[in-house]
């Protein structure tokens, strides 16, 4: 694997699967697969589950970890070409992302939506602007429409605890109190669409996702009638794609209680975190024996550790008669 | 040991105090002790001594270190059991602790008071919901109420420097110009009782310290008298306690000087720093032969490097036939 | 060597060039050496560029890295001698440094000017207030009128570039928004000056810079002029040195061009970036074949690495039969 930055850059969902499940049985054994080499974590928008499991992946294989905070601790970066800069954005982006490539061997990579401008956020203007002028390999630690971390994560958790080979799914829509980005709940479509299972998407109508990341899955509006015999609950809210970055307020009834999970047949419930407890949750849920929230973030750590190995491991099989320097300046040519 | 967030958690202070001269021998004798064990720093308020030294004690210990300030870095949390969080609040703590278990096999804390109610404060709130919901040891790095990994170090500075079994030692208010925690001298004054020394606190009336701290102390409320061969005196600045969280400006006559501490008996003087020079203690005192300050903050290292050690020898001493994440979910059952 | 404040700590250039170039050869030799020493990065001002090549530079040599933000996580410090601390300042100098020192056994430290009175920047008085309380070596990370590790790797750059013994370089002054330092001018300027090179001035009149660090150099008001059988164009903005921290603005025709490049015979083109496109220099020379910023950006990583293998180095020599913290304690009697 030499990126991930959505599931397409998984050859074999199965394999890795099976891979994260060896790496929790023994984290460390791949100690020396990291050594000398370095990951850079560099985040536009603030972090907490992914910084910390991300590190702590990387050091479960022996690498180096050097976190940047690129808003508070660094400066505002230019992204279109052309410009003349001549305002408050600093550096351009093709010097940032070229020179942070020269300190590290892996790059994780953080930009959220502005939730302004569909296209632009869509367009992965950001990222794919950093992706392109790394020459080095990079992971996404959460982009303007995908998140695969935590879907990957997602996906481990329901494979562990699913009692039937196809599953039931549902995504079910919240509500909350802002506008929130749509990266989860589209990584975690895309995700799912490509596992096999059974998958429904429950949201009011109007917040439609795009159908790029939609495609197989089951649309319902009625969300009691979506949880039906439902073995797995992923609990998430979004502001709208059509009605691009509004949020849905007043919609409490989207509240997902005990109550409402009756017909599900003990589904488990899931939620990638941050939760607002008792606005998209009820606290009996989140609290109760069937929650998988604390796994989830459990298995941030082995899913990232599982990513860093194969990367590493296609850095490691890439042979390397050139300078150390050389080989980084010529990795994607 | 398996926490520390008082002198209460140290089974046998006199142990402790050979530990950390043994560390102090040879900093790098256990490095292999912290292998593969990660320590997360989590600051609710910032540190410049605690995080230095602390990380470095880990470090010494073959520990991997993360660090987490959360104001500036990650979200506001939520205290409340049951609460409807539709506000600024992003993530509960219930989750925020749990989650940060899964990727630290050590957590130390830290959360200064509000000031401003003192059940609040001085229930440790935050601190204890915090430890609720930690799977994994907590060291504290401050709390509302005590500071013990300084006073650890305070205690083997005066355990250093002592020339006489049972020495005389004083814990002088000093002026500030702003309202600071008791944690400091609540902190010092439980290490001191429990410690084998002749303890006077010299305070103006009305500073008095919570009474549940300061139990076997000596209290005067004039300066002078109460330094009368004092062997140590320790200079720290409180907001009252009675009128909660208010400072007690205009009083420059508790300025320590030399001209003061001439009935000492050629006393040390000594601080937990950051010190306010010539508002607290004057030049002449810090720059002076008898100042330890830099010799407590040296050993802040060696006493965090003792707690660490002790914890971490707890976590290898407990054998786990469990996966190693299943071990850190149980620690507490 | 036991500090790298500005060239004049480095004994024998030569030999450090030879170094650095056995570093690049090989950069992972050395990680013996730095094992069981720490590295404190401390920031009064933000960096991207220094802090990641200076941390991967350490972690090559086997040392651990810790990095303190002084502006964001920590507190204000007050380096005037006698002050009455009764303000915002929360710590005095002596003893923050004094405190990190017993932390590190390297400690690098970025402080840039005020640019507001000359006499204070260029006194270096946080710079020097700092290092004269640390009782370990210190690296400039870049101080109020030097930046000596970007102009190691700009001296670096520049001899694995040359095409002729003694090439001719110029440093060209360009257009920025803004007031900038002059520490990095001033430090190239006294490399170049140090070096065997044939060394140019160009800028406006009335751009000087302080001929303490310009002596040898030719000066010239003339950019194109200077330009002629240019090797090597270095370029850089700054504020005035005679009006002090005053910016040129409407310099528009200072601004470097591919057309103004065309009587250097191909010379190169440098910068310390970040830089302003199209402002400073125009896209084309900074995506053209002869611009050398990515490799000056890179140059950072080992010239910083033979810095600190230098200082390490010494460390080792330095036989040691007291205890760690005496040694560090006697570093500079």
């Amino acid at each position: 694997m030499n990126k991930f930055i959505s599931v397409n850059d998984v050859p074999d969902l199965a394999a890795m699967l099976n891979l994260v499940q060896d790496i929790k049985k023994d984290p460390f054994s791949k100690k020396k697969l990291g050594e000398n080499k370095t990951l850079g974590l560099i985040f536009f928008n603030p972090s907490l589950r992914t910084r910390l499991s991300t590190q702590r992946a990387a050091i479960n294989l022996g690498m180096n970890v050097m976190v940047m905070n690129v808003g508070t601790e660094g400066w505002a970066l230019e992204f279109e070409d052309g410009a003349v800069m001549n305002g408050t954005k600093a550096e351009h982006v093709k010097e940032a992302a070229a020179v942070m490539s020269q300190y590290c061997d892996i790059i994780g990579l953080r930009s959220f939506p502005e939730l302004k401008d569909r296209e632009t956020d869509y367009s992965e203007k950001v990222f794919n602007k950093f992706v392109q002028y790394c020459t080095v390999p990079v992971v996404s630690l959460e982009s303007a429409t995908l998140h695969p971390l935590q879907s990957f994560a997602d996906l481990l958790t329901i494979h562990e605890h699913k009692k039937k080979a196809r599953p039931k799914v549902v995504l079910a829509w919240a509500p909350h109190v802002r506008a929130l980005p749509q990266a989860v709940p589209n990584s975690f479509a895309q995700w799912m669409c490509a596992a096999d299972v059974d998958f429904t998407i429950a949201h009011p109508e109007g917040m439609e996702l795009d159908e790029k990341f939609t495609g197989g899955a089951t649309i319902m509006h009625n969300l009691q009638e979506a949880l039906l015999d439902a073995d797995f609950v992923y609990v998430k809210n979004w502001s709208s794609y059509k009605d691009y970055g509004t949020p849905l307020l007043n919609a409490d009834d989207w509240l997902l209680t005990e109550e409402k999970m009756k017909t599900t047949g003990q589904g488990y419930i899931m939620h990638c975190l941050p939760v607002r407890r008792n606005v998209e949750l009820s606290d009996e849920l989140l609290d109760g024996p069937r929650s998988l929230v604390i796994k989830q973030a459990e298995n941030r750590m082995y899913t990232a550790q599982a990513v860093l190995q194969s990367i590493l491991e296609e850095l490691h099989a890439n042979p390397n008669p050139l300078l150390w320097s050389e080989r980084i300046s010529s990795f994607y040519d």
